[in-house]
């Protein structure tokens, strides 16, 4: 990692800012490794970079991806990138793995999955470690979709694997969120925790093909049946079932027209800006707080009446609401 | 609003804390009242307050009931409370109202529902007002869970209405979180906002008597097995879905059999003690924020920055973390 980081020099944010403009591959990778750095002159420098760039951002179609581990995702998500690719499109993925280390990661991933995808002039595949996640998403996802859409990227892709909070973290980063699921034999199980179902906006059945296709077919009817009965028939947006095969790539044009059908319909219905200025604001909010606890807990007695409180707090012995009190006020009054 | 204040004299906290120990319904409701003021004498009371009787909470079965309106809440959980009584159970029930205004919600709420209830004197109802909610929930609704367990209440039931939010920060209150449903005439509509029916750890179809009943039952099946499909049969707690009638009380007294086997389960599985610290650390943090925004907003300058940087971050002209770092260091720098 420290290679990576000896490429910002002081100074070079400008023209760092330039050439991520211009949409150099490189420099996006060095940028996401910027904004990914807790160190806090990386920090300072990512933030005038992310100041600089906030004009080119925005005009991405943000899709997040999930499912369980064995679904098909990479091959997936390769199939659909090239798909898109092929429309005129230029396509980012951002992998969150829960499962990779702080070091390896991120340098590992870009090389190994999705080799095909990668070598794409169009595309940009960027692995992030798990170390910098909070509830096992990269915390710097959100700047890194920044940086793609200013490198020229309009479709970004958020991948995450099944486990629950990093869902709920994607889907409220993204404008669309798609669901992977595996033809079931029978009364087999999915494995899908409980409220990833509910945050689908699309959901897919993959491995349609060969012997596999007509449990695919049969699963994906079966879903579509439960979420018509789950989620009721007033929403504005019908929750799709839909197979494919990221193998041979059959109906993973239908997926993107349902993405942008998805995406007409929210903007039809003011619901895309009202959703974009929500996550935003959220995150504003998130920011802000992590700030704050991060100055105090910079304050060695200040870390330790909170670490403290905490302890009370988790024994159930002191109210939630009376110990945080005491370490604030404790605090603002020295 | 003000009348009752006035019965919260400085110096009083010692006697509220003994009438409310030896289950005073009148306190009770009095010491409710000062943890919903937010007038900052208030809630230095109220804080020493919870800090008194504090252990002597956390001894109580929690239980979240949710439902669109029309589901006949108010009826199932009346029966529901009298059935447990009937049982030598102590029952507070406090109910979250979205619709309901400030100033009148609370006292009107006490007096006008569940009247049968209310009228014993093992029992507590207390409706909160929205006006001190934090995304449809009362903000003190916690601290008034931990008042009823101090005043000998063994079951707090807090009831909400299907506004989606409300049910997310209920369900973070409560060790079991239960779903109420309507007959559904064949493919007829819940209105169940999405994420809520995953929150669910039993589901109820209500009004299973008359002319509804064998509809009442069906449904109860298809609902069984849709969350078969989409729950997965992995989970240590396989959801049941049960009919019942609030109306003439079949079935009321077996679902309180289920709500003792899920935290019987829970109990052994280790996941209560885990459920309870974690809420509790959660309530913390969420406290600690607030408290220091709090803090923040009481300074005019600030406040306005604050605002500012937020319709920034809406308009999407400035990164959120730009942002939120601005208006905290210039905080900080002075």
């Amino acid at each position: 990692m420290q290679l990576l980081f000896e490429d910002v020099r002081v100074g070079s944010v400008d023209s760092m800012a330039d050439l991520l403009l211009a949409g150099d591959r490189r420099t996006l990778a060095r940028a996401i490794t910027l904004v990914e750095s807790i160190r806090p002159d990386h920090r300072q420098q990512s933030e005038q970079l992310l100041s600089q760039i906030s004009a080119a951002t925005g005009n991405s179609v943000r899709i997040g991806i999930s499912g369980t581990p064995g679904v098909g995702k990479s091959t997936f998500i390769e199939s659909f990138g090239l798909t898109l690719i092929e429309m005129g499109r230029r396509v980012a993925v951002l992998t969150v793995d829960p499962s990779s280390s702080v070091s390896g990661g991120s340098i590992l991933g870009d090389k190994t999955r999705m080799e095909k995808l990668s070598r794409q002039s169009d595309a940009y595949v960027r692995s992030s470690p798990s170390g910098l996640t909070l509830g096992g998403v990269a915390r710097r996802t959100r700047e890194a979709v920044l940086l793609c859409e200013a490198a020229g990227f309009d479709v970004v892709v958020i991948e995450t694997v099944g486990v629950g909070q990093s869902e709920v973290a994607v889907s409220r980063m993204t404008d669309t969120f798609m669901l992977l699921l595996q033809p079931a034999a029978g009364d087999d199980l999915q494995g899908i925790k409980r409220g990833i179902m509910e945050l689908a906006e699309i959901v897919v059945v993959n491995k349609a093909d060969g012997e596999l296709k007509a449990a695919a077919i049969r699963t994906a009817a079966d879903y579509q049946n439960a979420i018509g009965l789950l989620h009721g028939h007033r929403q504005t947006w019908q929750v799709p079932v839909r197979t494919c095969s990221g193998l041979t790539g059959d109906g993973v044009d239908e997926l993107w027209l349902l993405v942008q059908q998805h995406q007409q319909l929210m903007l039809d219905s003011g619901q895309w800006i009202e959703r974009r200025q929500q996550q935003a604001e959220e995150w504003f909010w998130t920011e802000t707080h992590e700030l704050l606890v991060e100055r105090m807990r910079k304050s060695p007695l200040l870390d330790k009446q909170l670490m403290q409180a905490l302890d009370q707090v988790r024994e159930q012995n002191v109210p939630s609401v009376v110990a945080a009190r005491s370490v604030i006020d404790g605090y603002f009054s020295n």
